[in-house]
């Protein structure tokens, strides 16, 4: 990013620092005022823009939320590659959840569950695009013969994620790296007896 | 329920059938209205009854669509005992699919995910106790043999329903009883590759 922009036009440069500087600016006001306090006029001052400049690049506060927040959770949760699919897993879903207990990443998924019906839904697109980060670690997996070919990768990240998101947003339960730890062991080994032990 | 209540002084008898007849009306105005339309007013009126009665009983708006919706949801959600945990949990988070892909079920979650800061959180005690009345199924599974010993059941029940309310939710992506099977299968065999497969 910073080596394209260096070689843009300047109105192009001015675009993409007013945009960084934006997205910071609303990631600062949501960490203060939570979602309900983070409004684009709010954003624009924090930023020393013009309301109107950021209604004409995001369209709608929500879409500058979700923007803002994406961006500084995939910086926040990189895609390991230990060489081991365990490992992977374990590392990428224990920061997951503890980004997830933080308000930031709370606040992304409020909106993700937040719905204006004057819009179009952008969440699958996102999800799916999240969903797909995470497939990777499982199919090199598959790839390298640690587990079954028959894995399907997509469905090993919601079975461990989707538990995370309900402790986040709906139960409340605690969320740390020991619980990410276990639902990655159980999604990986399953609850059937172990060979040497089986019936 | 029928039962006690025949044995229940007159006036618990008449607040038995209050009782009933404001869930009822409190569904109906749901179905009918969504989320955002179901007022203790509309309700009331709906039930025959006196607005204060409802407040009286239920204090605020979300316990009463909160406990109309469990009740239903649980009528609705039977815990099967096949003599097989997988087609236990097959039939069971089947059906949880499928009522979650209903207006009735995302209302459900939604109010789940819905917060009041000035009321105690009723969430946590909420999902614990649904979260227990599945966690007999693998609970049993583990007593007949079936599962390892050292499973923790209400982790499998976890992995299962965190996926599917991500998706009722979250994502958006389709819910249907294909999905819950995949999940279960994934729960119980895990992904690393079987016995007669393995590296």
């Amino acid at each position: 990013m910073a080596s394209s922009d260096q070689n843009a036009p300047p109105l192009r440069r001015r675009g993409a620092r007013m945009r960084s500087a934006v997205l910071a600016a609303t990631v600062d006001v949501l960490t203060e005022h939570g979602l309900g306090g983070t409004t684009v006029g709010a954003v624009a001052r924090a930023a020393g823009v013009h309301e109107t400049s950021v209604y004409r690049r995001w369209g709608t506060r929500e879409n500058l939320i979700l923007e803002a927040l994406t961006e500084q959770l995939d910086a926040a949760l990189p895609v390991p590659d230990t060489g081991h699919v365990h490992d992977d897993l374990t590392a990428y879903f224990g920061t997951l959840a503890r980004l997830l207990a933080t308000a930031q990443g709370e606040a992304l998924l409020r909106l993700s569950v937040e719905r204006d019906d004057s819009l179009p839904d952008r969440r699958l697109p996102y999800w799916t695009e999240r969903l797909e980060r995470g497939a990777v670690m499982v199919r090199r997996g598959v790839e390298r013969g640690e587990l079954a070919p028959d894995t399907d990768p997509g469905l090993v990240i919601e079975a461990i994620s989707g538990a995370l998101f309900t402790r986040a947003l709906i139960s409340g339960a605690p969320l740390d790296e020991d619980f990410a730890a276990r639902l990655v062991a159980l999604a990986l080994t399953g609850a059937l007896p172990r060979a040497s032990t089986g019936p």
